[in-house]
């Protein structure tokens, strides 16, 4: 089995993926699934999701520059998520990277989002489904590799090792391996990522926080082959797979 | 103007590129030529080195496998080199990762080799000749991004930036900034990096030691457009650039 990191999507892939954007969308997820959440709908346009929400009444939730955009039911925010009900309803998620690196992965048979908050969930449910190769699938920003992401894969990455030590290391995963060990905690990784400044100059650092917490959540959001691209840029992922 | 960051060779480029690989050819060649060194070949393969240094006289020097080979003159060692003269003699230098990443840089108008050692000189030389763009790029390990080079990128960028706060920043060039703002120093970077551990386990911690000190050297080594594949995968440099 290969354990394969890419520090921006790179594909094809050929098997399972996990996308981490840890800053915080793919932190949110299962923090949104852990409060009830039955659907999430992720998608990078708002006028997309402002349209899907009315029809089929359901939350508004995203960011534009790190902030709620007018209208919406809520920003993109962890440290808001974690106190507040969702159960029942499901919800579109508007965010700028998330969607984006979606689009990029082609030939995956499993898509799960990760990160450090459902690190061992998510961990134990890559394993179960791959046969071949596991990728751990940074977002980074704006097409850019960033810390936050990098470190969050090399977190991921010595788990998996630790699980199973003869996995073949492919792609950045060696080097995310020795990033994770110069870090001696994950907050300082996503403190001094770019992505961290960014959410720190708009007095996010709660955000950060939460981020930075390990296996906190059971959920591991999953996008499913046959629900998948249900409308172009719309993607649906449940705690099902 | 653009300061580029690349954590593997990713051509084309168009004007400046600074190749790096600090552990260890582009730390051992400033110290070559600051030892007197005239001329510096670059080689990846062994059979090739022999013959070009028995018809020129060359001294060989080189690794495979982090060790010098069979009658070879001298390893790949800057502990070793800086304490040996090497006035009015050229070299033929054999290694694994750097021919193959010059034999990736397409399109490049100069390519100069950078390490931490002569990093305020790389960066003068680089300020010097370029007009549109400096890209940093690693050499990495077999293909796959290391720390060691990333951290290396991130401090000359930060330097760079520094002299310059209005270089607009490419590819991976703010994640290497907050790497290095990251690390406490130098030899922690080199020692936790892949290519670091491999080397601590042949005992070539000093190697590390040496690479991580800053600024040691005045030596520039560049390749010269004219002078370029005078043989195929042969690749010479001096400091008159």
């Amino acid at each position: 089995m290969r354990l394969r990191v890419d520090l921006i999507p790179k594909g094809p892939y050929s098997d399972v993926v996990v996308l981490i954007d840890v800053l915080r969308s793919c932190t949110v997820a299962p923090i949104l699934f852990e409060q009830g959440l039955e659907k999430l709908y992720l998608c990078p346009s708002l006028r997309l999701a402002r349209a899907v929400a009315k029809e089929q009444d359901y939350l508004l939730l995203g960011e534009r520059g790190g902030l709620p955009p007018e209208g919406f039911n809520y920003g993109n925010s962890p440290a808001f998520f974690i106190n507040t009900d969702f159960s029942g309803q499901s919800a579109v998620l508007v965010s700028e990277n998330l969607p984006k690196a979606i689009s990029n992965i082609t030939g995956a048979k499993h898509l799960l989002l990760g990160s450090l908050y459902n690190a061992e969930a998510v961990i134990h449910k890559a394993f179960e489904l791959a046969s071949e190769e596991i990728a751990l699938v940074c977002c980074g920003m704006l097409g850019s590799e960033d810390l936050d992401d990098s470190f969050t894969a090399g977190y991921l990455a010595a788990r998996l090792k630790r699980a199973d030590n003869k996995l073949e290391l492919r792609g950045a995963a060696a080097m995310t391996l020795s990033l994770f060990r110069a870090f001696p905690n994950p907050l300082e990784a996503l403190w001094h990522s770019r992505t961290g400044h960014y959410l720190r100059s708009l007095g996010l650092e709660e955000d950060l926080a939460i981020s930075s917490y390990i296996s906190q959540s059971e959920a591991v959001p999953g996008q499913r082959e046959t629900i998948a691209h249900e409308r172009a840029n719309l993607y649906c992922f449940d705690t099902k797979l």
